[in-house]
């Protein structure tokens, strides 16, 4: 390897090997732990016309590493696959002290309708910032298949070195008019399934804990 | 923000905004822990024309996270810039189990030569790849300003979501002859200052500590 550092113009930047949402798959082996330190309160439905996204605060840590909460944002048709079929993608976007992000997925199945998506949905007004007040913490499942994995963001700029923890559960629902209700609204928002190439998944149970 | 999800092969991938190195201020609040969890035992100078290259194993968690180290290089002059003048940076660069990278970067000023790279410098052939035994695990200083950000790659292909973790210390030195070995084998290679954009950077006191 020979390596121009007169031609530093012109190196290759090759980013994008490391994409998101990929296929899933794996049996969970042992526990991660994951520790709610702050609540999860939603002040605000965003005027945004691409996703029913939703700011506040919370604050988590992962494996032991801390991150705070930044926004949540709903995906329909999901954007993970995993060979069991979920509805609706909800991701909660998180970032270390660093700005390292860090997104928690929780795929949702269809079944009776969630009230928290419902109070978010009759708030969201197209172009308009709305305040809403909504308790996101018991969103978290008490028990789920976690995968994860290094990907990047499912939106421009696409940005890499995120920290992905996907949750497949089924304690929370989505009802079929509601996951209509989010394609009629923003269309099919899902991002075409990358190649995983070489990176790991790790995939265990879900160990919820708190500290609230 | 009207996102087509019809035209995702054009979407924008504006990566290259959160690149390294960068020039690091900053004063010490606190202390930041990097703790060896196994021993950093080289065993071979890599067959590489664009720096001196050792592999091995050894292990640390910073700040809690874990990581595996990868490889060792060193770059002179040096890439980060701070306020004092350094002459030599090695890189000491780990994967945690994702595959997340963090480098940690150890800044030398030019004083008496270090027996370690002397080792390594002295073990070095062009174009094979040379068996070495070497213990860097007290290469780690006890006293440091550390430094840490997200960056990227310094070379091709320059990948960002990297933990840097940049220790400015005094305890390990290089001689001048030996910052003269490394530029007459492999150049003055060093990337230039990248913008640091909107980044936090968090300094503190380096706590070293260790379950050998």
């Amino acid at each position: 390897m020979t390596l121009d550092y007169h031609d530093q113009g012109h190196w290759a930047n090759n980013f994008g090997q490391a994409q998101s949402p990929v296929h899933l798959t794996g049996t969970p082996a042992g526990t991660t732990a994951l520790t709610l330190t702050a609540p999860y309160r939603i002040t605000q439905v965003a005027a945004d016309d691409t996703t029913l996204r939703l700011f506040g605060t919370g604050a988590m840590r992962l494996d032991g590493r801390a991150f705070q909460f930044v926004q949540a944002h709903v995906h329909a048709p999901v954007e993970h696959q995993l060979d069991a079929a979920f509805d609706l993608e909800l991701h909660l976007v998180h970032e270390d002290a660093l700005g390292q992000p860090c997104v928690v997925a929780i795929l949702l199945p269809v079944g009776p309708a969630d009230p928290a998506l419902a109070a978010a949905m009759a708030t969201w007004r197209p172009g308009a910032a709305t305040p809403l007040s909504l308790d996101l913490t018991p969103f978290f499942p008490h028990t789920a298949t976690m995968y994860r994995y290094r990907g990047s963001l499912t939106t421009p700029p696409l940005t890499e070195g995120v920290t992905w923890c996907v949750l497949a559960q089924t304690e929370h629902t989505v009802s079929a008019a509601q996951v209509t209700w989010c394609t009629a609204h923003f269309g099919a928002n899902a991002r075409a399934i990358q190649p995983l190439n070489a990176r790991p998944v790790l995939c265990a149970q879900l160990d919820l804990q708190s500290t609230l």
